[in-house]
């Protein structure tokens, strides 16, 4: 199966390998030098210096950690939402009792820095601002810098708590340069390590708010992850495999290093959205801000999603994501991040110039027959 | 290694293989056919037609579901505790705003159920009885159905939430036939599974606390659980790599049926006790309530516990964990569920009577030199 799912992502053989291994114990020295080593591993990618925890949980259980470690009920909170994952951040915030003020752009668009830096400064203070750095629903990926920056110039100093799920370890993402204070991503995206880790790093700004938060939490509380680091273990039991295969991955990406892993993923991307093009169909993303792990792009006219989906699974083993919430049937979203080739795209395109006729859609002259 | 901790355990050739499979997309139709024949399989040896659910998390995470789904801040709750994870249980509800009333049995008993039917009586009405089934901490497992039906005498149509984490799939536990309304498991203990999952059973008592139920829950909502499930899926992206090992292993465990793991446990239990026993060594819990999943045994006097835990792993390849909180130095657990044999005990146990005496343990003269 050509997987091009925005996540989970295909992982290379020796990871599924790792995942395979016989259990060790996890308050074992065996597993404390794996934990050690992952997380100073990821340290390097976040580029961060900041305490750094892998939870045993989805991404959405690290937006959850967040929330409830950082903020009290009744904090005034200001999310940027792009998409359907900037919603569920707010969503979140608000089932934990946060008082939530969203500021919304356009789906396909990025968010406005100085439209961010306008609305803190008249409605702030807030006790943080909530932002997802890449929006995989839409494939838009935000200016994250210049978006803590206009935050920080409208309120010094507020928490920056930042979904970078499906960034980090993919697209260049500066945790401490852009001072990012509680910032996390999934095993599942660009990390090429099947789901179940969830990894989040906190500057010292975050753990000042950690001090005063009063939401309850006790499975995804990062003061009990910071006391059991300290040992070399978890408060839990960890999702252990996924450590075994994290640890290979990441062998790999530090490897090829951080500017490496972040141009490899823009030249993947790049012949994606080129293909997308040359076979008549149209990106939901404005072209600047078009993202480099997920390229969303409008169903064409005429052409029935449910009926395309099937087919290209069926005829041409290769599964695309649809488009979720307001989007279904409207936009298709090919993955592009951790383990992907070049070549994984030529075959995508391939089975899309083929599909596409079939459902009603003509491709452009210029294509070249496949 | 012999790794024999109460969990992890080790896991079979064919589940360690499916653990290292390649990645589907979590919302296919093949996953769809893997949770729906999982989630049949728990049913059947949870005894249960309730609706059950995976969470990717720890055992320790579907505590926190049934606290965060079932309860509201204020609710009065009875614990029964017999060791560090019914008090674990207890700081749970506490932490979401529970009010606590804690029933506490010496470390190493059971709980006598008279005596909860005498205090529910007298301290309630009760929102929900929590109770562990089997104290890891311990070794020692409650007579959940005598308890069940104490608290009901006490307080008809009390909720039950039941932390079985380490006896479903190993001890007798019949779910609907006890009336045990949320009751939860952990895939890294019978189960032969790595850590990652945990699986969660709801009556129909449990769903109308549901209803009732104010605190806040997002990553752990059981109602988005049920939502997903009926289309085959998970609300968010589940450790996919668990369910596969999850599938082999159900497979081996319903081809084996509910008695046979029973009787099995039962018959290993019996071997670990009774060679514990001939290496004149005490067993901290009582005779008639030990546990089949887990043996605790004092340390005998004079003997340092993390110099014979160290000995065992580095000269005889064996890992057995030591005693939690209070009982830390005191006791040592040797795990006997999911995947293990009665070789794997016989190794155990010469492991330890070589061990042993080098310690300053001297062994009684009847033990067979080995």
């Amino acid at each position: 199966m050509n997987l091009r799912s925005p996540g989970p992502t295909p992982c290379p053989e020796d990871v599924l390998q790792a995942m395979g291994r016989q259990m060790i114990h996890h308050r074992s020295p065996a597993f404390a030098e794996i934990v050690g080593r992952v997380t100073e591993g990821l340290k390097t990618i976040f580029e961060t210096k900041n305490d750094l925890y892998c939870l045993s949980a989805s991404g959405t259980g690290a937006l959850e950690a967040m929330v409830v470690n950082f903020l009290s009920p009744g904090d005034r909170v200001f999310v940027v939402s792009i998409g359907v994952f900037g919603d569920r951040f707010a969503t979140i915030a608000e089932t934990y009792g946060a008082d939530v003020t969203k500021l919304d752009f356009e789906w396909g668009t990025a968010a406005d820095p100085s439209a961010v830096e306008q609305a803190v400064s008249e409605g702030g203070p807030f006790k943080a601002v909530l932002v997802t750095h890449n929006e995989t629903s839409t494939g838009v990926t935000n200016d994250l810098e210049a978006i803590a920056a206009a935050a920080r110039r409208a309120q010094p100093g507020v928490l920056m708590l930042v979904d970078a799920i499906s960034s980090l370890g993919s697209i260049r993402c500066k945790v401490d340069e852009w001072e990012l204070d509680v910032i996390a991503t999934g095993s599942q995206k660009g990390w090429m390590v099947p789901p179940g880790l969830a990894m989040i790093s906190i500057s010292e700004r975050g753990w000042q708010a950690y001090e005063e938060s009063t939401m309850p939490s006790f499975y995804f509380d990062l003061g009990k992850a910071k006391t059991f680091l300290a040992k070399g273990q978890t408060p839990w039991t960890p999702a252990i495999s996924i450590f075994f295969a994290l640890d290979v991955a990441l062998g790999r990406l530090l490897e090829e290093g951080v500017d490496g892993i972040i141009e490899r993923h823009q030249r993947i991307a790049d012949l994606t959205r080129n293909g997308v093009k040359s076979l008549g169909l149209e990106l939901l993303a404005v072209e600047d801000r078009a993202s480099n792990t997920v390229t969303a792009v409008r169903v064409p006219d005429g052409v029935e999603w449910k009926t395309l989906y099937q087919m290209l699974q069926d005829d041409y083993d290769t599964l695309i994501e649809g488009g979720q919430g307001p989007l279904a049937g409207k936009i298709f979203r090919i993955g592009h991040l951790g383990w992907v080739t070049g070549e994984d795209i030529e075959i995508t395109m391939k089975a899309l110039s083929q599909a596409l006729p079939r459902v009603g859609h003509q491709l452009p002259e210029a294509t070249p027959a496949s």
